[in-house]
């Protein structure tokens, strides 16, 4: 059931050992038991989902075992992985046994079966063991039955504070929010993999090409460089359906291409960057004019990370960088201020800034908002705003997108009771003739170091020039 | 929440109604409730898998709305879809509402919660509400709360006979194994692009490659193509590993890659076709004697497809033509007789010539062997065969795989208990010469006409010469 992979870019088993060290460590005297996760069937059984292991099993384990589980605390870790069937040479190919596989990992490795046993050993010795909410009801039922208590799936939000799991949750979260060396090294792998999907699509891209083709060269790019999509692809000529995945657009020469597109390592590190480019290889004037006030948005906001910088303080630059061009445009009229105050901004840019990035695209969110918000921040309540996924103070080693977008929703801009209190400051006439900008959004992935932003996708093409230059460079 | 998708070649909205009006009377009075499923989350909530409804709702309906339940029964027709919230129209664009959905399907669309209310009128008359069960448990939850009794995921084989789940299964068995008209143009559609994907594998192969890069080609020209593979991708140059899934290998002059790719159409229906090709655009001369080997033993199978004929003595005509060949080369001695008996084949051929082919790529298999088994027929026992997913009387309309293979195994070849019956058989200095063959499996897409065979997928590179030419040509 397991494999060796040697897959592009392992990082050193010993960066693992060491985060299960350093989570032993924080937790103790408390256990943890954390499951990898089980296949799941698309249609019957036999016809499966690629397995990707559960993101914090991922995180200290480094491959995706299916129906895994490792237990954290008493002596040292411990991998539990089920037997594998004699059909399983025939169908699957060899593997490696318990002992091979121990010793690649470094870390004892034990027949699943074992583990009621080991666990009725620590109960024995009154020792708790805390868990994390896996993303599926199959995985649940069984963490159900061996912990003997009802765990839920997809409940990680909603932890009662004090409690085992919320301190695990505290813990995983504690651990992962600043990368080490080797996660730098697999976010960097996926940004340099991300670069070529990008690359691919601008390539690929003229007048007449559907959406799905050159979602296909972006995704082709991705997997033969061995790696996998962090999330489904948004490549599209309607970039003002935020997470449209929809892909039957034929491209029309005077369209912008917004693309959404990342890559992940098989330890589970994500890319995920967006840029929009002409099809047609060179921007309107209105267009330029978009693509530029966003980008400038963009630079400003990316300017904005250092250790200590709140993330809600970047996410209003950014809004605040966006209205001063919007009234320099002249669609809004009036003080940046007066409209930032009012929140003006999120009836062209109706989501937050970014967000934690690592071995989640949005990194921990199966914790819900106790990831990406510090104890004491809660959502903002505002129209917009409240999409904000990141509110924390910045500390070295954190990764975030970078993600500023203009958008001409209809159905937003039609909505009376979301317009009306700005009715007077925009105008409309002019905002017509920006006609041919549906929606234009530009992201990086960014780590935080002492000197501020490292932006890990800084070689994909950003410059309105550079990218016409790569559309039309065919 | 529910898109309108100018997918390739829809099929006409007639055939979803008439198939809803077959299965109806054909149930009548009892109701059945069909479930599309819902979005899976890969690592955190809103980082979801594609979403692909389940096979008989897509059958039902065609096309895949996450939440959705069709109603069928007592008057007409109906089918529940969740309310949308204000956020889609941001986040995943404009919908149709339930009467604009409703006039695209020609069928009486309403909001999910109106769905206890019709079931409780149901009871009251006395109505029966039969389900299927889902592969999944958010699902089966979901259906457990609705109809009030308890619905396990994943557990359409254990039905008790007679049972209303039990008569809504072999209903549906009836109407999806003979194809009607849409459904052969749908897997004519998927049996085209499959060939783009398959011309597009053998174009890119060169030695050098890594498998990663051939099967990111081949997955490439489905994506373009705006259709889906139907199951993950084998491309690799272990082919004794029967469902190899990884793809790391660098491809070496005297490799053979095999390839086991379909695509899938957004109605679900599938294609399934394997071709085994040189790296370096010539097979060897062992290479070339046993694929010529399995080509006629698969020529000889599908020559034995036509109406009335047990699926199972196709299984074992393509044994025995596998073994006659294989006593030809000497690799086996004595009389293809004796050996058929014995089941010498299991070898070399460890698995079933085929399977069902429709919606799903082993078409119902999410009933267990109740669709691929007729009443009163079993699996057989014995190694090798006992692998064989399908046993029924062939029947105009029904569509099925042609795929035998030859494998040489070490983990089999060495397990004495599984070859000392035949140690005196085998000629191990014969079998060393063709070390240069790993495995070799030839699969093609077969609707069952009055005339025989129609080969769906003929249009597929399979000659020997055909191939090479295709691989060396670039």
């Amino acid at each position: 059931m397991w494999y060796e992979p040697p897959w592009p870019r392992s990082s050193p088993v010993s960066a693992f050992r060491d985060r299960r060290a350093r989570l032993s460590r924080a937790l103790a005297p408390l256990c943890a038991l954390i499951a990898a996760g089980q296949r799941r069937s698309k249609n019957y059984p036999a016809n499966t989902f690629p397995f990707r292991a559960d993101s914090h099993f991922l995180y200290l384990v480094g491959r995706s075992i299916p129906g895994a589980a490792l237990l954290l605390g008493g002596n040292e870790p411990e991998l539990f992985v089920p037997p594998t069937s004699s059909d399983d040479v025939i169908w699957t190919g060899p593997t490696l046994d318990e002992d091979e596989l121990g010793a690649k990992l470094e870390l004892p490795v034990r027949p699943l079966p074992d583990l009621p046993d080991r666990l009725r050993d620590l109960r024995d010795m009154h020792t708790e063991v805390a868990t994390v909410s896996p993303n599926e009801e199959a995985t649940a039922e069984w963490l159900t039955r061996t912990l003997g208590r009802r765990i839920e799936a997809r409940r990680g939000a909603a932890l009662a504070d004090g409690s085992a799991d919320a301190r695990l949750a505290d813990a995983l979260i504690d651990l992962r929010l600043p990368h080490d060396e080797a996660a730098v090294a697999q976010l960097s792998h996926a940004a340099i993999v991300t670069h070529g999907a990008h690359v691919a699509g601008m390539e690929a891209t003229r007048p007449g090409i559907y959406e799905a083709e050159v979602s296909a060269a972006m995704v082709g790019a991705i997997m033969k460089a061995g790696l996998t999509v962090s999330y489904e692809p948004i490549v599209t000529v309607h970039g003002e359906v935020l997470h449209n995945e929809t892909h039957h657009n034929q491209v029309a020469a005077g369209d912008l291409v917004l693309a959404d597109v990342g890559a992940e390592t098989p330890e589970g590190f994500a890319g995920d960057v967006t840029r929009v480019w002409p099809a047609n290889g060179r921007f309107s004037a209105t267009q330029r004019a978009i693509y530029d006030l966003v980008l400038d948005a963009q630079q400003h906001a990316i300017s904005l990370v250092r250790p200590g910088m709140r993330y809600r303080s970047i996410h209003e630059g950014a809004a605040r960088r966006m209205l001063a061009g919007l009234v320099d445009l002249g669609i809004f009229r009036g003080s940046v201020d007066g409209l930032a105050e009012r929140g003006a901004h999120a009836l062209f840019f109706p989501h937050g800034v970014g967000h934690l990035l690592g071995v989640d695209v949005h990194d921990m969110e199966d914790l819900g908002d106790r990831a990406g918000y510090a104890p004491g921040r809660a959502r903002p309540v505002r129209f917009g705003d409240c999409y904000l996924r990141l509110d924390r103070d910045l500390k070295r080693g954190m990764a975030v997108t970078i993600e500023p977008g203009f958008y001409r929703i209809p159905a937003l801009l039609e909505d009376q009771e979301l317009t009306a209190p700005f009715e007077a400051d925009l105008d409309r006439d002019t905002l017509a003739r920006f006609s041919d900008v549906r929606g234009i959004r530009i992201e990086d992935d960014v780590l935080v170091t002492d000197d501020g932003a490292q932006v890990l996708t800084s070689h994909i093409p950003k410059e309105a020039a550079a990218v016409e230059q790569l559309v039309a460079g065919r």
